[in-house]
């Protein structure tokens, strides 16, 4: 089982080292978390974020704004986090509210401060491998999480099963930089279970809650599976996109959830904010 | 035999309506093209250009500079080119010479006149879905070809040997938009002829002359393969990625080069320089 505390863990080790080194030159690492309305696991996520940044030494200032704001509110927010040399990094808790001009306001955020890999400047960089702004958190916690097993990424074959830019297309990305040989399925596939049963490292990131089960997996033991999905069933209860007590038996391994990659995706975001201010101060 | 010529006059017929529809409005379609250097088969290919778009009803403005040009004098050039509301795309031949800055100059022209798909902002374009700037000419050849010869995108499992920038990477994406599977395979994919074999679309864009064989497609007369391969082999003669005598008994269909996809490309070009015209002029 691949937990994600011993990685989250291993990360923060690494961050929290560099956070000295820039305490060092005067530089306290600052995370500005912008948050809209009141949704409880939002707010949940909040406090989890503003605790473990107090562990590692760095500094968080949060702007929460009520449902009814408005595009320009958070906007000129935006603009002051991008003009204050003292914050390092922004995460904007997403969906924002229908009303609000997302895709206008994640582009807003300047990529050198982008630590969640939301604005178009930022998924380029993915994507052409240039080093402006930071990978979307999630899909930089799926390599972390590799790395940290040892599971082997240049020569491997992934598939990707889901093509959001949120997470999808991306990890695909970051594998392809690595040199592994990439399969990018969705809702459209045919026969999804033979490029899933083909491959040695399967990512799922599909949204769909216990979707993939003992048929969609070989049972050699061999595979390894990463699963990205946050969905609650229909009893309410947090599950992936696999049917972990399916599946684990027949894999090498697997990302439960909770207590997989979710849990590494905090400590990439600091991890980005530490980086970003090194940037920045050097 | 997937001739390119077919493919390459639809469009054209597409694009000559395009530019007597704007010819009412006072539109002149124009596109600048910029060579450095004297390179011969960049000339040739720029006369080609020149007359093709004549034929279509179309100005070209071309500004050829010496071998010894600077980067800033490029520079200069692209940002007349940005500004001149009579030009509407941009075709700047590559690679460059060494001693110039090939990225920034690039990403220098407007996306709205990159009807090549160089710059960064349209390769963002490209990944994103977003519909500002233009892929690059190729990898939409690839697709138009597809289409012209009704080969269906949705669904079907396409495997793209290669992943630059110019043709591997957008051309798997734009495939990707369509509702393919895709697989991208390059010079560290282990396995490479499995798979090949396993996708209904083969894209062989490695530029390795006649690398990939009878032992690399299925033997059912089943695969459709696309060979965007522009190679010299050890005699000087111009050939693919694919052996093509001895594939193209055992598959559905292929593109031979010369004569395949390279004569989508400059028809793709001009179709874009139309549809840059259209959108300024609206």
């Amino acid at each position: 089982m691949l937990y994600g505390k011993p990685v989250a863990e291993a990360l923060d080790a690494r961050t929290r080292a560099q956070v000295e080194e820039l305490a060092v030159q005067g530089v306290a690492p600052t995370l500005a978390i912008i948050r809209v309305g009141e949704d409880p696991s939002d707010m949940t996520y909040e406090r989890s974020v503003v605790k473990r940044a107090a562990s590692l030494g760095m500094v968080t200032a949060c702007y929460d704004l009520p449902e009814l704001a408005t595009t320009r509110e958070v906007s000129t927010i935006i603009d002051d986090v991008n003009a204050n040399p003292d914050i390092h990094g922004c995460l904007l808790f997403r969906p924002l509210p229908e009303h609000m001009d997302e895709g206008f306001l994640c582009d807003r955020l300047v990529p050198e401060k982008d630590v969640d890999g939301i604005g178009h400047k930022s998924l380029t960089g993915v994507f052409t491998g240039a080093h402006h702004g930071f990978p979307p958190a999630t899909a930089r916690a799926c390599v972390e999480l590799l790395d940290h097993y040892d599971i082997a990424i240049e020569g491997a074959h992934a598939t990707v099963v889901g093509r959001s830019l949120v997470i999808g297309l991306p990890v695909a990305q970051l594998l392809l930089h690595r040199h592994a040989t990439i399969t990018q399925c969705h809702s459209r596939t045919a026969d999804l279970a033979r490029h899933m049963k083909a491959a040695d490292i399967v990512i799922c990131a599909s949204g769909r809650a216990r979707a993939y089960g003992a048929d969609h997996f070989r049972d050699d033991r061999a595979q390894v599976v990463l699963d990205v999905g946050i969905n609650f069933d229909a009893a309410g209860t947090l599950c992936g996109d696999v049917d972990l007590d399916a599946v684990e038996p027949q894999v090498r391994a697997i990302t439960p959830v909770p207590r997989g990659i979710g849990s590494v995706t905090t400590s990439v975001i600091l991890m980005h904010t530490a980086q970003a201010a090194a940037r920045f101060s050097s």
